[in-house]
């Protein structure tokens, strides 16, 4: 391909809100254009790579087994009624009127309309496990949209749903998932961190998300210094320390006991906590929290000082899909006793939650449920009890691994996949059922595994750009190698078209920058859009016995002249070992 | 692919709704499920053809130097604001506000969205010709979506656009495009009629369409027994007979006086016609119309009696977007008659347009603007004159061509692609502009190509299939080579999964029925698919000596019974064959 027969509208300047390397990159390479905000038109060069990608992602998803099928994008929103989603997902959900008042939906995944297919099919369980998966358009009404196509209204996502008789089925295809995911992301070069959050307790339900370390990346990720401990925050745990109640009854018995004190005007922990000279360590907070689970309108959460919730495990805890802090209204109704004077000893109004780290502290001070009071020596197990003890707790940089106890710290990370055991959420609400071997009626479990397309391939930019511009790994470069005539006429024309031509016939693909511009101005733009091998032929060279030309890989800084005669075979070489071993 | 591990639900019953060939054998044959009225999902089986169809309109539009690229399917409204289709399109244009109060379209075409990236990018005419296309998901918002996938809601359409300095140019790519179309209909085995409407007369501007034939398809063609004459009937013109104005005043002083003749209670043109014993076609029939042209409100219309009017054709004459048979009530007021009274003697009241045909007869009978009366030997160009003579008529079978005087015919048809010159309303509209040699400013001029793949799928199946399923051609089967074990055990097995080696080390695209199926089952399924290419595999055939297996081609109704040894370079030949020469 000759570059001036394509369209490469390279920029010097960057756009105003481009905050990221590859939101800049992918606009000054002429990858990439806006038609709106978070709505991004693919040019030729970034298609090319934005293939690449799928093409990876086609081939390891085909290794696994799994089907390629494709639905529409727009989906019958009965479908989602069905599945309860039309009324549980936001406003990031796009629903669409049509001409005839029938209600449909921009899909944002697919589990809907999946399922409503294998639905239809299914008889027996003769025909499962069946995986099936579409690279298809999706659509987000993201209300902030940034950085890109890496959080975009329209992109699009691989995703892949399988139907299994039993656990271990779904657990064998959400293994494989994991395993080509794994190579997925090698082949594309990317380093990515998966983060596992298996809940043993629930026969084999689990997730595993694979994220990219990202400055301005969503997740805030906890990992471990010493093991390979990864987690997403909302999930992540830590090694409690302190005592446990069920250490016995002889330790209370040791304790102090419990007195009330006057604590007039003092409501935050930290100034309680300097007002009785204690640690912060040693007191809890009592927040109370609403929940939209009718049988639990109301929650206290005791946690201990220094420690936050997490309102993702509160919410799982109490099996509520929203919670939010009360209001201190509602504290003074429910309980007596402002914000600042919460605690425990008497509740009666609410259940109760103990995080992990609140029952473990020996001997606490709280609030008295009194404004103007509090009590010091309060004893878990004695003088207060919880409906629930678990954890609750947002994990931090600082605390200890839950595995090997190391210490903790965090990162910020983007989500570029994600596999996922669904169990029989969808399948049960919209009733599927096959037929078992005794020809009893079955629902099947499910899983669900899907990859952002957009967001993998700006994480590659992400992971492989210096100073100058993009520096592609050679399996998703938009082109291979880059030939640029420091002239393209006489003998460098011939040259370089001879060279081109055989390594297009040897496989390769090549650009030809045959542009009638300063030699600096071709570099620069070469380096800007990345292809890993570069070759400049000069006249300078050329007049050389035997004659020779420029390699340069883009991702080093040294180049090499090299003989033009079997330069195709050699230049081919290195676009093979490129492909065999991605950066 | 072992047919076991692939996912291919063939139905012996035929869908209610399905009254094509093709609707029921994508349905029957699992290519197809229907997730709402015209939303189809593509399975596994189907989307291996369609992408099939993708990947040649892909190289052909590759080969014209075309580029692709990927634009959103949500494209914001301001765009078609601006090209004035958000107000000018009717309700078949999905539009969408989104949380923010925005409005979006769900693209159905993408003039705006490619024009809006150009004229971003469009400095000099050194960057011109430049052409561009997307192989993307387009949607219409379909009141009655019907025959599958030839008209659904949701789509896939191949569009192109293409931006010049100058006719020359435009006219170029034109042609370029036309032969591709040509090209990919040839390599999908499909037989199209390709319907020009070139009018000469607005410097090089025109359109071709590529149909094909259809019992229920949206468009008559008309097409000539003799020459290769082809024209959709909205444009289609014929061979007028009869006299002509032009040929001078001392015609006109040879015909008889024009007569008033009361004809009380005779409204109709076959009434008066025997009334007064005269021929249908020395009528002539006036009709008003309203149109939306604010100089034009309304329109008279003269058309020789057995002639109808089309209304395309009058829509363009007076520049109007919309027009309609006006009111009686309307009729009265402006021309103090009744519908069977209205003619053009003595009409001041609007413009009358006169067919050719009316223009051409000699001598007529017309309505005489009085309620119950008639003129005899009414003469154009003596008791009548038109504001324009223009050829308005609906051509019909019957008719004669235009280019060679051979009589007409007409056929149903469907709509397969269409390449257009559209000129600069795009251009000017958006305000898309370059700076020309001499440094001044100009807008280029602009062309479109599109093709459906969903229809060009359905329509080859429409011409290749038989009683018992699809016949596909080689270059768009699923799969190339069906190999039918008898039972797939010992022997059979062992020569089936050899063979199906053999041939997908050679390239070929081999599905084998490992199901624990009765043979009739497995023939019957085959025949349904329609691979091109069936091989079965017989304990009885392999203990001949030397072993053989049989291989018929689905086209054909005899097979031939080959020698196992050596048998997959022949069947790789035959796929080869096929390849080279589409059914």
């Amino acid at each position: 391909m000759k570059w001036s027969q394509f369209f490469i509208p390279t920029l010097r300047e960057v756009p105003g809100d481009a905050a990221i390397a590859s939101h800049r990159l992918m606009f000054r390479a002429g990858l990439i254009r806006k038609l709106s905000n978070g709505l991004f038109a693919y040019l030729p060069l970034g298609l090319r790579s934005f293939r690449k990608v799928e093409s990876i992602v086609r081939e390891e998803m085909d290794a696994t087994g799994s089907l390629e099928i494709k639905p529409t994008v727009v989906i019958p929103g009965e479908l989602w009624k069905e599945s309860g989603r039309w009324f549980s997902m936001g406003d990031e959900l796009l629903r669409i009127r049509n001409r005839l008042d029938a209600d449909f939906v921009l899909s944002p995944t697919a589990e809907e309309a999946f399922t409503a297919l294998v639905r239809d099919e299914l008889n027996s369980y003769r025909q499962l496990p069946l995986s099936l998966y579409q690279i298809n358009t999706k659509y987000r009404d993201e209300v902030r949209p940034r950085y890109g196509v890496m959080r975009g209204r329209e992109f699009v996502m691989k995703d892949a749903y399988s139907y299994h008789t039993d656990d271990a089925s779904l657990d064998e295809t959400y293994q494989a998932m994991g395993r080509a995911y794994r190579q997925i992301f090698k082949r594309c070069g990317l380093s990515v961190i998966p983060v596992r959050a298996d809940s043993g307790a629930m026969g084999g339900s689990g997730s595993e998300e694979f994220m990219v370390e990202s400055e301005v990346g969503d997740n805030t990720l906890i990992l471990c210094k010493e093991c390979d401990y990864a987690a997403n925050v909302e999930k992540a745990t830590c090694k409690e320390v302190g005592r446990r109640k069920e250490e016995g009854g002889s330790v209370l018995d040791t304790m102090p006991s419990l007195e009330k004190i006057a604590t007039p005007g003092i409501h935050s922990i930290a100034d309680i906590c300097e007002f009785l000279k204690c640690d912060v360590k040693s007191s809890i907070k009592t927040l109370i929290y609403r929940t939209n689970n009718k049988d639990i309108p109301f929650v206290a959460v005791c946690m201990r000082g220094d420690i936050e919730v997490n309102e993702v495990k509160l919410a799982n805890l109490v099996d509520a899909s929203e919670i939010g802090m009360a209001s201190d209204e509602d504290a003074k109704r429910l309980c007596n006793a402002s914000f600042g004077s919460l605690g425990p000893v008497g509740l009666k109004s609410m259940p109760i939650v103990a995080d992990l780290s609140a029952a473990a502290v020996p001997v606490s001070v709280v609030g008295a449920l009194e404004d103007g009071y509090h009590y010091k020596n309060a004893v878990y197990g004695r003088d207060w009890e919880a409906w629930k003890v678990a954890d609750v707790r947002t994990v931090k940089a600082g605390d200890l691994c839950p595995h090997c106890g190391g210490e903790l710290y965090q990162k910020q990370g983007n989500e570029l996949g994600h596999i996922f055991k669904l169990g029989y959420k969808y399948t049960k609400s919209m009733q599927v059922s096959y037929l078992d071997e005794e020809g009893k009626s079955q629902i099947p479990t499910m899983g669900c595994y899907g990859i952002g397309i957009d967001r993998t391939l700006a994480s590659i930019i992400e992971e492989h750009h210096d100073d100058k511009g993009i520096v592609w790994p050679m399996s998703v470069a938009p082109f291979q190698v880059l030939i640029v005539p420091i002239k393209y006429e006489g003998a460098a024309k011939e040259a370089a078209d001879t060279l081109a031509a055989k390594l297009e016939a040897l496989g390769a693909e090549v650009l030809l920058d045959d542009r009638n511009e300063r030699p600096g101005v071709k570099f620069n733009d070469a380096d800007l859009i990345g292809i890993p091998l570069r070759v400049v032929i000069g006249d300078k060279g050329l007049a050389n016995n035997p004659p020779q030309i420029e390699l340069k890989k883009r991702s080093e800084e040294k180049n090499q002249l090299i003989s033009l005669e079997n330069s195709a075979e050699m230049i081919y070489n290195e676009v093979r070992a490129g492909l065999a071993c991605p950066l």
